[in-house]
């Protein structure tokens, strides 16, 4: 069992100290994402008080990376245009040591997206995150997701993770219904969050985005990491309480991560 | 007078039958869509219990239309490469016998769309669905929409409606105030709806979506059709009477779609 | 001072006059914009009446704008495909005297769209909006910007303003607290708005798309210029006495626009 693991409430107060700073310094986060959720993403970015730049067109990436204070590179839509800039931005990155995060969207079982992932991963991500049957596809051991949905569990993942964290020094976050997060030697298991997350479009990919905000803030990638997963999923936890549906936990969610106090982290945040 | 409309009740069980079917079976849905409408529209198809996946780039889009269990292709803003993604998804389509659905959206107003959809056309669309200028367009008799506004009545449409579905061998749906479906054969008058829809984007091409939600389901694509549009337009008017406007119409809608029961349909669908 | 902020009564009755006329014609706007912010655009303008047209690819945009009442070009999220569109439409909108709008996002920070957005004034916009070191980097003055975040106060802009719009013989905004419009011989200064706009992505964005609108309807691009701030800015005061946060704000915002009268404009517009 991890340090981690075996002190909770040390992991709660950083979540909550990771918070507040992430409010206090109003990260800039690049974002080259897929067109479906580039308005929601924006918008949750905006929402934790991060200034979102959807800049994803070549010979502008790479120079804006190392402007950028954390980068997300999402596989959702890539269009040859955009694999170019993801390329340039994931160099760019390494070579300025800016933090970025990884979402290998639907990697296994496309290939065009397969091969760039493979690609992408040899940037050394600070975070790679997604669901059990892209981690999976990421090691090499899965057949491929069926889109977003993902079809394996969480824990049959957690190897892959673990893995692949050690191949890329960063951490890897698995979602889920219980979330799991390793940087190949730490890991947590979180377990806030609501289903209507899973029920809107974006959901997920959008975390991705508050991860790189989080990166770029915070020092310890696997204590920011924990803490972008917990803060997300404790703001769902709220807008569901005001939600009748996907429709109106959209708008909710966008308010509650507005309005999101650390007091709320202390008192809701799980980790199993 | 088709048999359908002569016998509204059992198109009425029919839908309500429909939506269980979808509800239970959750299809995966491809989606090549514009970049306006692409987030509503996967929010759209998660209420229905479907799964979106908008996978539109060259090289994926075709191997990733005979996994899907139906796909639709939306003109609304086609790229390069999104056209290349089309005629390719397009080819599978018919090679794999996936259902899928053409909404040539503003073809006659425009000259690159309106070239595409008629190379379109001739992979059988499942269903083709437009307004009365865009099925007139299609038909090569219309002078072509404006945008999205569609300027001819519905009943002028009917015609060159029930042409194309004879070429295609499928559905071809005119919408409107009054929608009007037609196999070439059977025809069938639709009268649920809320002006709210027209005054959103995407409130038509959300619609493209749902019926290829529902001809994946549904083994008759006539029958599939005529459900998907009064299932939409009952979620509209349900939503209707919850919106202060075009706002929070949209999230209302959302709502009603995944609040949606059976019984909701039975008592409200209207078949002019 | 100029003659309009001297008589700062017949600019609100003439914003007023604005809103009613707009309300009237429903104009045509093409809208060339980033993939970021096209959605709320697109609502934005239903909202106001008008009908939206993203038609943003080569051989289909040049056409369209000569047929459209009004067009927007927006640089936030420029591809190669769009640049070439937006070459075009500026092309056939000084050809056709079509009046159009040109959002510099970003300009100054980014290499791309700063030789583009020198290429396209070039084709002398009626209205040239953007924040204030979006303007002096198009002047040729500042650093550039921080994405859509200006770090210059819009007091410091003004020289700048004055100079672009004197070379393109139209009008330019400078979004800010209070905002700065000059046609190069007037000026006025108007300080509606909430800053919940500024905590949703593309509220400058669809800003731009309403000054289309105006200045495709209203004669003179000064009057309508300023009319469109004031009544997007108003809107956005009423959305904001209902809102939780910026979530809820947005459809409050769509709502409060569908909603508005000329005499809410009439007792709410403040000009300083």
């Amino acid at each position: 069992m991890s340090r981690m693991t075996r002190t909770p409430k040390n992991l709660i107060e950083a979540t909550a100290a990771a918070w507040d700073a992430v409010r206090d310094r109003g990260p800039l986060v690049q974002c080259l994402t897929n067109t479906v959720v580039a308005n929601f993403t924006a918008n949750v970015l905006l929402a934790i008080g991060a200034a979102p730049a959807m800049v994803d067109i070549p010979d502008e990436a790479g120079p804006f990376t190392a402007l950028a204070s954390g980068m997300l590179i999402n596989l959702g839509t890539p269009t040859h245009e955009q694999r170019t800039a993801m390329v340039e931005a994931a160099s760019a990155a390494r070579a300025t040591t800016t933090p970025w995060v990884l979402d290998p969207v639907a990697v296994g079982a496309l290939p065009v997206r397969t091969q760039l992932a493979a690609q992408l991963v040899a940037d050394s991500p600070t975070v790679v995150r997604g669901n059990a049957s892209e981690i999976l596809a990421l090691d090499g051991a899965g057949a491929g997701g069926r889109g977003v949905d993902s079809q394996d569990w969480v824990d049959d993942a957690a190897p892959a993770a673990t893995r692949i964290a050690q191949q890329t020094g960063g951490v890897v976050a698995v979602s889920g219904p219980v979330d799991f997060i390793t940087d190949g030697t730490r890991e947590a298991k979180l377990s806030n969050g609501s289903v209507l997350l899973t029920r809107i479009t974006g959901g997920g990919c959008a975390l991705g985005a508050v991860m790189a905000a989080f990166v770029a803030t915070v020092d310890d990638p696997f204590i920011a990491t924990a803490a972008a997963v917990s803060t997300y999923n404790v703001a769902a936890e709220l807008a569901a309480e005001k939600a009748a549906g996907p429709g109106t936990f959209s708008p909710a969610f966008i308010d509650a991560l507005a309005n999101l106090r650390a007091d709320d982290l202390r008192s809701r945040v799980r980790i199993s």
